[in-house]
């Protein structure tokens, strides 16, 4: 066992690594309890390889030997990942009261674990080691002082996790200290004081890592929770207060309302405290870490996440937009670009003409020199919005309008005479669902029905019945998500409703919209025009 | 128009309230901007209902005169609305340059809103001064105060938002002071300083407010943006510097990443500080108020949202739920029934046994004596949840539920035997909607056909025409919101659709849930739920 810090293959190069301050992932530890989180092994090697990419300097693994999935994801990081940045971390806790640590089989699996680096979690509310651990105060010390020392003489590098030290702090705050001092003294790098609840505020986790600090003497840590909804300014209060260590997880995955979000937390450190805490070029790429780390965990990435939100740039007010012209960065914090992301102009009611110009600048066509045509695309966005049609959502849809105004008819592939959809609930219970559609396309009458599991989808397949030989480039395009919007709530089933359509093609996605007192035309629409922009991605010539 | 500050209604019985401290809400003019949002006048009206009774002591309503719907939204508010706690607020700009404020025409769409208090943004970035007002840094000044007398001389309250405040600061201190000063010594009550683009975080906040209240004597607010992730701790740190006005909207929507978000805001204000910002009991309804809302703007509310989220107080580390049989304060910063929310222990469903006779006890079913039909209840309702039902919105459809096992058989006024919806786009491009329904009622056989603006429509009406001899209290059932919402957004078309009914019968609304891959049969559902709730509510004995 002596041997194995020699061997960590992984972590070579990284002895030069300024070890002045540290970002410490936990995204595959505490950002695993998020409800709806279920890493498999393969999921945990990806998201280091992510984590690695963005240059963290250490990633918490797991807790070795407490679960046969982190065991094997220690194992097969060791052989598969060659980490550019990142040291491996694995968690632990102290051994347990009345043993000694290094026979402590929870203990042993840490070291077996081959991490160079140990966090080991300590209570340090002498509440929590009287009810939960059934302890002694004296005793959780010497648990702390007996393993933080065996993992020290096994080579090991630890850092210990003051769990709900803020509460236990307030309860008692000489024992508190005395675990910092414990943890400092028996040789941990490292105390992170742990907000375990999430309750604190900024002022108060200030407050009191600064007295912890100048008590103690400890290098400390912040591993802050959001239940409070404050977990960024937490761990930015307890930088300012001096910690040099911060405990964040991806996109603030984590139990309850989740943890520190490992992103605006850098992104805070390096463009607003001008602090260097990642290699060189990282943070531009902190968009597409964020949401390739969604896809993995397999959750939708949230659009309003600060930096890297596909809202977290996009501009509505009119007000606003007419502004942004004059100056981009009057209603920008930083350039997006900075962080990998890009402004976005939303077209809706309350744009106007600036709005207009940046959103055809954006899909390529220049409306700058053509006022009399803006003034049409501005007015004919102006009517359709009246009736309920929303073009911020629905880029393909405004696309076509912007090219039907500056070519002077509409794209068209096919013109549809007529169309029927038939639900029935039967006697028996089943339901039939049937649509007939009848079009005319390169001067041939088609007519083509099919069934569905809804009105909607047996449109949708009738269609691709209807076109498949005459557009064949149709088999490509796939309708991925769908949404329906009741506009005047007001009038029970007799209000508008507002369809959206999200549709893939393999190399992008585009949403198109439909409006209607029916939900089967609008929706109708709304699939027209993802034909539409589907054949237009595909460069096929208009056909009617 | 000097007589309308005495006019309003609304806020009779609100001069004794304690004004040394606001909680101002902006959901319905700033939240608006949020992409993806899209109110109609009746979605605004709703959700003032709800901040009003929250308790928030202002409403920032729109801005009337720049925006049609807007000015709908204050004549219909002061027409329908009796407030009980909130005031109402027009929000517009100081007049043009160059002009008079009592002639600017902005100026007197705001006063002719009928608004008791108005908001005016004003430029105090010298540079915005410039670049986008195009004006002098002393005209801008003089719209100042100009406009701000000119508001209070017609008797309004005003309060002054200065736009891009901490950016001004930082490039010309004295002038953005100057600002601040000429709008407190014009008159308004309160300046508020607005961190625009979001950059801010709390420690520079904090510094910030401190030295202009010292400064300029003025008493000051806070309107800050999440684009640091720091937008409610940047309110806090300004209500700890001497601030005592928040601008916040519910569930922190608003444009790019986001507003402060009021709900953490106040649970801190009120949990934390120990301040009390709102009325006695509001609080507890914090959790069912934040759903609404998201459900009035059609957006899933957040699972991990801090406070009110379903996710905010769920457990699910093996060593946490130990922990928490011990006590479960260990892992919670707050007793989670203060904000109306509940703790979860996670592998079980939404639908706890707590919940549910709860729930029971609120609808005047009595269900904790028995505890084998609570458990039955529990289990239904975790399988039609699974399925995509929900009964945190449907009272209705859950009280129908809950009296089949109380009673040990549904309520049937009717039975039906199949029906049958047609849709049909015509060459003409005209629409047939036709529906036709086959039920039994009274022992005798029932065929109605109806033709509708929709397919639900129509049939809604076929069973109206079916059923009013039979039930002639169905009359005065209107179904009066309706809304869709497609659960597994990855399939397109066959995605599952969930519908939620609202219905009135003019003494009360009830909501009724109906789910399906097919969204009028969803619809059918739960319509079926309404009308059979709405006669159960008219004390007619059930017929078949």
């Amino acid at each position: 066992m002596t041997t194995e810090n020699g061997g960590h293959g992984q972590n070579a190069g990284r002895d030069d690594r300024d070890d002045s301050f540290h970002v410490f992932d936990t995204t595959l530890r505490d950002g695993a309890q998020r409800e709806g989180i279920n890493l498999t092994v393969a999921d945990k090697l990806a998201i280091a390889r992510y984590l690695d990419d963005f240059g963290v300097g250490f990633i918490e693994g797991g807790w070795p030997g407490a679960n046969p999935r982190d065991t094997e994801f220690f194992a097969r990081a060791r052989e598969e990942i060659a980490f550019k940045n990142a040291q491996l971390v694995a968690f632990g806790a102290t051994r347990r009261a009345g043993g000694s640590a290094a026979e402590d089989p929870q203990v042993k699996a840490l070291l077996e674990s081959g991490a160079p680096v140990i966090t080991l979690v300590a209570k340090s509310h002498d509440r929590h080691v009287e009810l939960a651990l059934r302890t002694t105060l004296e005793e959780n010390l010497e648990m702390v002082r007996d393993t933080v020392s065996h993992l020290r003489s096994q080579g090991r590098r630890v850092f210990v996790d003051c769990e709900h030290f803020f509460d236990g702090y307030k309860a008692n705050p000489t024992y508190a200290k005395d675990v910092v001092r414990t943890a400092h003294e028996a040789g941990a790098d490292v105390v992170i004081l742990c907000d375990t609840n999430g309750g604190m505020l900024p002022a108060q986790v200030q407050a009191v890592v600064a007295t912890v600090l100048a008590d103690t003497g400890a290098r400390l840590g912040i591993h802050a929770q959001d239940d409070t909804g404050c977990a960024v300014a937490n761990t930015l209060a307890a930088v300012d207060a001096g910690a040099t260590h911060v405990q964040c997880t991806a996109n603030g995955y984590g139990e309850r309302v989740g943890n520190a979000n490992l992103f605006p937390v850098v992104a805070a450190l390096e463009l607003k405290y001008g602090k260097t805490v990642l290699p060189e070029g990282a943070l531009a790429e902190m968009t597409r870490i964020s949401h390739a780390i969604a896809e993995v965990v397999n959750l939708t990435p949230s659009t309003h996440q600060p930096y890297v939100g596909v809202s977290a740039f996009a501009h509505k007010a009119g007000l606003h937009a007419s502004a942004i012209k004059v100056d981009p960065d009057l209603y920008q914090h930083i350039d997006p670009e900075r962080v990998g992301n890009t402004m976005r102009m939303l077209v809706s009611d309350m744009a106007g003409r600036a709005s207009i110009e940046l959103k055809g600048k954006e899909l390529g066509v220049d409306l700058g020199g053509d006022r009399a045509l803006v003034a049409r695309v501005v007015e004919r966005v102006k009517e359709r919005e009246l009736k309920g049609y929303t073009y911020e959502a629905a880029d393909a849809s405004f696309e076509l309008l912007l090219r039907e105004e500056v070519e002077g008819r509409p794209r068209r592939y096919y013109r549809t005479e007529s169309w029927r959809a038939i639900v029935e609930d039967r006697p028996d219970g089943t339901h039939a669902n049937e649509a007939t559609v009848k079009l005319w396309a390169k001067g041939e009458r088609i007519v083509a029905t099919a069934e569905g599991n809804g009105p909607v989808n047996a449109l949708d397949r009738a269609m691709r019945i209807a076109l498949e030989r005459i557009h064949p480039q149709l088999a490509q395009v796939e309708l991925t998500d769908y949404k329906v919007r009741i506009l005047e709530g007001r009038h029970g089933t007799e209000s508008t409703t507002r369809v959206l359509v999200t549709s893939s093609d393999g190399d992008g996605e585009w949403r198109t919209v439909g409006v209607g007192t029916n939900v089967i035309a609008a929706s109708w629409q709304a699939m027209e025009d993802a034909y539409t922009y589907g054949l237009l991605r595909a460069g096929v010539e208009p056909a009617e």
